[in-house]
């Protein structure tokens, strides 16, 4: 059951002078029956407290505890499921497939969490044993504030990808729910709290704090004792938490994955031969009332002859269209002004609009977008623009201005070859995922994803936020230098205890030595 | 022969009406016979901009061709090792065994990233093949800015870990050269240079660019066209260097290795048994006239009765000595002044300074140290603080006061094993190299060497800058969704071309697909 209070480190407290606040079904525009609190600087700060308190106890977390935790999460939400989703989808109006699709995807990620802590090779033990003795290894960063996404109320939220992978790294984490689903991200919450309490670990590692106000997220950035931060979402709001980061007596990491448009570029073969490019783009571009990060904004194509025509192609599509509303109220109007500014405006050569949903498209000619840099900005939403290129040149000119994204794709026929290795060759530095078929939406959750990409996608492109590697973002490197055995860290003990690959002298090994 | 100018992309380029500066020889105040000039806000630019339009070329410089570039720079180096070795002396004053070690030390440095480059198994490349085709490799992130340091003319410097590392990893570098050692720079930039024309690199791949002013590093870092920063140097430079990388539009990572104290713990079984201790100390704070990084600034004594007196041991040690000057006129004031402000103040309880020399020691209680934040401000020169501790309870507490260090030293017996892992478990948060054996002067470039630690000690303790794992800096992740193999770069190809260590499937292996 929802309570709507705050945990702090294992206490769920209610402070009745704490100001208030509902969620709403964007559906029905009702609210859902719980008055969530906002919580307080005291709460705020004492949330971190613990979790800098407990930090030397929790990073001292086996592998093998840290697996049982991630395993006890999922069972404790599993627990729940029912009304996790029912929550989900009155607080999203998201549809019941997807709820269901984003929690068993929440429930894929930490096992693929577990099967890392099984493996155990990510702390990427080092030995060397001539000259000094010096062993390396990773080690966590600290306390971790992590921001739940308003359109992933699941996967990128209080259990997501940021939390699990800074729970696997022995981190303790501090969660500053997303108030557009403060219930679903509640139960959640109770969940991992079970958890923590079935696995007795430190009250301390984990902590949830809701609230309306961008002065909350402030107040966690800013405090000393936070090492780290995770963030899906806005430009404006990563970009904020980044600064803030930054202008602290000690700056800190911020992961913020922010806006893209995903750029998908049509070579002139394919553009001619693939009579199925229009409906798949729709598609992708309509994909959970285009509310996903991968969700493509520019389609970039080649069509010298002018006759193809896929924005009207792409436009029949989206006409008489049904898609559900967007997650909430305020993406909506913010969606709506966007589109409207392009209405009114000259920017664009074509505009449509559907008029049985929020699905539109526009288009504009190669110089036009290269000329215009506010056509690069990201519309967050149901919309996509197409850039018309009269020959090879301008689309590799048009490839080279990207800003940084998440991703950019090529679909070319074998005869576009030539074309898309010059346009390759731009492309990867600006892309962290560069794809040669299909649609960027829908993000594999493996070792070799990359989700992430150069600024401004991302704060930090070095960096994944999906997929195993998200542990790298808490880890940090130390090395031991003539240690004795018994102070040195499992992993690397001489006897090798955890059975786990090591570089010994520049050679990977299981062995011991 | 040295000629004073600057090098841009290829070209010296002699400008009449530049600014001049000369360095000093530190010994005799005898300044070098040439002239140098201060680098343009045009030629910061155009060299900027040639790294920039080269970045593809370098980027696509296969493995083999970059170990040849790594080999050619060794080799004009040694043809003009007795020149660099002289200016060396001249501009430094530091002894020709310490300007040959370090000369070596570099050509060893180029070894090893000429050994990573030959096992190629650094650009991680990670393949999936179940679901989508992804694969994954680290690609170099643009165009870099080495500053180099006063404190080590060949080893941190031109040629140093950033500059090579950077190379490895296929970035332009830009240098600016350190101004208290121009000579020596311009003369193995020179080597670099004839190395870019012997293998026919893009000759952007590298400019050398001289001059006193501050502005010259403000206008270098501000460039949106630089995406990464190396220096090493005092916390004041590299902080606002750091700031202003920060505060660009594109914020870029900047990797400074600014000030450290590397404190020295030693537990009361140790202080007791260890006659060596006073001696061993005395030379490590010395060494270099007190110029390395890894400088031991602070020793925590747990001595219970007060009678064993290390400070008074250190010190009588210090008495008589004769040590080089420091490596600039500059850095020996800046150090006059802070021990005059240690004289004059009644901070410490006990201060010391030889009258043949630099050398210094003060010394203060436990509590006093605590409550006295200043008391760890790094300084840079032949000084330690010893702080004596009345038990084992003081001395890990001021082991968790310990601001962020590159190392921390904890010299214990076996019946001191209970407070050195109370005392371990807090210095791993707050160090990136822990040492049991020795003293911290002295970095080992191997693969599992931590050469970084958490601020302030660097921006960026994921990092290091001794060592192999140094390459890291200057690379991010790009992953190729359902490409095709002949588009793909070689290290992702099903062939595997370049018979590296891939992780295909989660398991690792040289075999093809």
């Amino acid at each position: 059951m929802i309570n709507g209070k705050n945990l702090v480190a294992g206490n769920w407290e209610s402070q009745s002078d704490s100001i208030k606040f509902q969620t709403i079904n964007p559906k029905t525009q009702e609210a859902l029956e719980v008055d969530f609190q906002q919580a307080t600087s005291d709460q705020i700060s004492r949330a971190l407290e613990a979790a800098s308190e407990s930090f030397e106890l929790v990073a001292a977390i086996s592998l093998t505890d840290r697996i049982r935790f991630l395993e006890c999460i999922q069972k404790e939400m599993q627990l729940i499921q029912s009304e996790i989703i029912a929550t989900y989808q009155m607080e999203s109006a998201l549809a019941e497939g997807r709820a269901n699709g984003e929690f068993q995807r929440t429930m894929d990620q930490i096992q693929r969490f577990i099967e890392l802590l099984q493996k155990g090779n990510f702390v990427k033990a080092s030995l060397h044993t001539g000259g000094p003795d010096l062993r390396k290894m990773l080690y966590p960063i600290g306390p971790v504030v992590v921001f739940g996404a308003s359109n992933f109320p699941l996967a990128f939220s209080t259990a997501g990808g940021d939390t699990i992978s800074a729970f696997a790294a022995a981190c303790p984490v501090v969660v500053k729910a997303h108030p557009y689903h403060a219930g679903t991200s509640e139960l959640v919450a109770q969940a991992i709290t079970k958890a923590v309490e079935k696995c007795k670990l430190p009250k301390g590692i984990f902590s949830h704090l809701g609230g309306q106000s961008h002065d909350i997220g402030s107040e966690l950035v800013s405090n000393p004792l936070v090492k780290g931060v995770g963030f899906t979402g806005s430009f404006s709001g990563g970009k904020a938490l980044y600064d803030l980061a930054q202008q602290r007596e000690e700056p800190i990491p911020v992961f913020a994955e922010m806006g893209s448009i995903n750029p998908i570029f049509i070579l002139e073969a394919k553009l001619k031969s693939d009579r199925s490019l229009a409906e798949a783009i729709a598609q992708s571009v309509t994909l959970g009332t285009g509310q996903f990060c991968t969700n493509p904004g520019l389609i970039v194509v080649c069509d010298p002859s002018g006759q193809f025509d896929l924005t009207k192609k792409i436009s029949d599509r989206m006409e008489g269209l049904q898609l559900p509303p967007m997650v909430h109220e305020n993406i909506q109007i913010q969606y709506d002004e966007q589109l409207s500014s392009f209405d009114s405006s000259n920017k664009l050569d074509t505009f449509f609009k559907s008029e049985t949903c929020s699905a539109a498209i526009g288009s504009v000619n190669a110089t036009r977008f290269l000329s215009d840099h506010s056509l690069m900005q990201e519309v967050f939403g149901p919309f996509t623009l197409v850039v018309e290129c009269k020959n090879e040149e301008e689309l590799i000119a048009v490839g080279a201005s990207i800003e940084g994204q998440l991703t950019a794709t090529i679909l070319g026929e074998p005869s576009d070859a030539g074309v898309s290795k010059k346009l390759l060759s731009k492309l990867k530095s600006n892309a962290g995922r560069i794809l040669f078929q299909g649609v960027p939406t829908g993000v594999a959750v493996t070792e070799a994803m990359q989700h992430g990409g150069p600024f401004p996608a991302t704060t930090d492109s070095r960096f994944t936020s999906v997929g195993t590697d998200a542990v790298y973002r808490w880890l940090r490197p130390v090395a031991f230098q003539d240690c004795p055995n018994e102070l040195l860290p499992a992993a690397l003990q001489n006897e090798n205890p955890l059975g786990i690959l090591r570089t010994i002298d520049g050679k990977l090994t299981t062995d011991a030595i």
